[in-house]
């Protein structure tokens, strides 16, 4: 009878308590028990304690994530490169001066040397050539078929499969403190939309990225979005903390990236606006150092290059996580 | 005991139902009872009805919503214009230019006819005078300040007490439905974003609106986000769509607007895709017919024109609500 009176005095509160407590035991069963991990929860407890200084009230408790080599890998090649080059080889035949016109010749030809040759106007046309001048619904459903049958190169694995296991639990465990979670990543905005809500539980309306113009029209009579090739934002650097003002039009508590291109993400979160700013706030990066379960590189490496932040960070606060010493698993099983 | 004993039983369903059923009582206190009250909550019961062929899940109940003369009045001008011009004013000494030049000179005299004789490229100079080449904290501040001293000419109200409660009621009615609700509008992003939160209970991160580029820098070190002059998006029209495809990424599911404007939204969200949609839509049209406590217009008409959408209206199912007949009150107490 006492233990039934317990019970129902405390089943208010236990149910009040859901946004602002995370579920019993291990939050982030996939990370070492070590500074890394203990950093993070560390932080999640001063902001989401009651009466606590460091208290963060719920609508202010934004966190936001890099996607390409802070959520899921980024080698050889940023995955939607991987599905560009897919694209243009499948549309090869219908344009038979591709065979013999770069950027696309070496496109077709799997030569990534060649291609990065053709430098960044090169692949502009060949990211141009997949993502523009289609419709929005025409544009998720060749993401969504590429997704089901592509496979990556050396894993043989899905690529919506080499996600990490660690940063999954993070940001549920960021949800589940109350926190609303953000991609904010150099990646395209509709590319990531395809997937995000399945595979994170980010909704797309959370999704923030490198963008195209996309223009509305009634098209025989339905409403119909196109994607034009023009009017390019790009989510990467000084753009990301611009595409938070745009997309959020709130100062973030929480940011993770892995390389230089979310620097200025992470000074946006985290650096003071003042000596009265002493709002808590985190920055964390993922650094690349498991070449058995994933890959090794930072500096110098031609994607997710990891110098300057990492240069900065101890005299910042911010984690920089060990991949290899600091992740138990890194895909989910 | 028997009561308790049905109390103890009952608690959990009751909160796990939270989100799916809305207060009990009217939820809509300050709509008359009538067609459009019942058309707003037969739908409403229909998309959250679990089982119901129309349910729709939590995560797709997008609901997005104009603001000027949708949510708040917009005469005798849109109450961002009228900030730009009381800015303007206040700017005026540091611009002795300004007395002999326009489109200043008659922003700085007040005189409307003329000012709306220097047409777009006027009001677009008066508008880039008072809001780019600022920083977000700074702009923030300064429609903070105006909303605290500023009066409607007419009412002498605060604008932001010029916001229609049975709105209001309407936004929180969906929120307790389970909706993400969402400003749309033509208004200045970053206007709309210093009041939505406290006059709506709609986060920055729900509103989209009109918008200039906004950069990033470290400023001696203090992370800055400037506005710039430059890379306008008119989020109005067909912008409305394009801004909820950027924004969202996702359909919605309930569109309200007033005006003309507002058209491509409501056709966007309610027009099926091809004779497989039949998913519930719901769209509607605040009529501004109430001349005694608001305003009464439709066409032709400077601000809010209501013509091709109002014509459309009864082919499309969409909701048209007569303020006049339809509104117990207009502003809240």
């Amino acid at each position: 009878m006492r233990k039934k009176l317990l019970g129902f005095i405390l089943l208010p509160a236990l149910f009040a308590a859901v946004i602002s407590i995370p579920a019993m035991g291990d939050p982030l069963p996939s990370w070492n028990d070590g500074d890394a991990k203990s950093a993070i929860t560390d932080f999640v407890e001063r902001v989401t304690t009651d009466g606590s200084p460091d208290f963060v009230p719920v609508p202010e408790r934004i966190a936001t994530f890099d996607n390409d080599g802070t959520l899921w890998s980024e080698q050889p090649l940023y995955f939607q490169v991987i599905f560009a080059l897919d694209q243009v080889k499948a549309r090869a035949a219908d344009h038979p001066e591709w065979a013999t016109t770069e950027p696309f010749k070496s496109a077709i030809a799997g030569d990534l040397e060649g291609l990065m040759k053709t430098g960044m106007a090169g692949l502009a046309k060949v990211l141009g050539a997949s993502h523009a001048d289609v419709t929005a619904d025409e544009f998720a459903a060749s993401v969504n078929d590429w997704l089901d049958t592509a496979r990556h190169p050396t894993t043989g694995m899905r690529y919506d499969a080499m996600v990490f296991q660690p940063m999954l639990e993070l940001l549920e465990y960021l949800r589940e403190s109350g926190f609303k979670t953000f991609i904010v990543s150099g990646g395209g905005i509709d590319f990531m939309r395809v997937f995000a809500e399945r595979v994170y539980g980010i909704p797309p309306e959370q999704v923030i990225g490198s963008s195209i113009d996309a223009t509305f029209e009634m098209r025989d009579g339905v409403p119909t979005i196109v994607k034009q090739g023009k009017g390019l934002f790009v989510d990467d650097k000084a753009g990301k903390p611009a595409g938070i003002y745009r997309h959020i039009g709130r100062r973030p508590v929480f940011a993770a990236g892995n390389s230089d291109g979310d620097l200025q993400m992470v000074q946006y979160t985290t650096v003071p606006r003042g000596p009265a700013d002493t709002s808590p706030r985190f920055g964390m990066f993922v650094h690349h150092t498991d070449a058995e379960r994933e890959f090794a590189y930072d500096t110098p490496s031609h994607i997710g290059e990891l110098k300057e932040a990492a240069a900065l960070a101890p005299d910042n606060g911010w984690l920089v996580v060990d991949m290899k010493r600091d992740w138990k698993q890194v895909y989910p099983d």
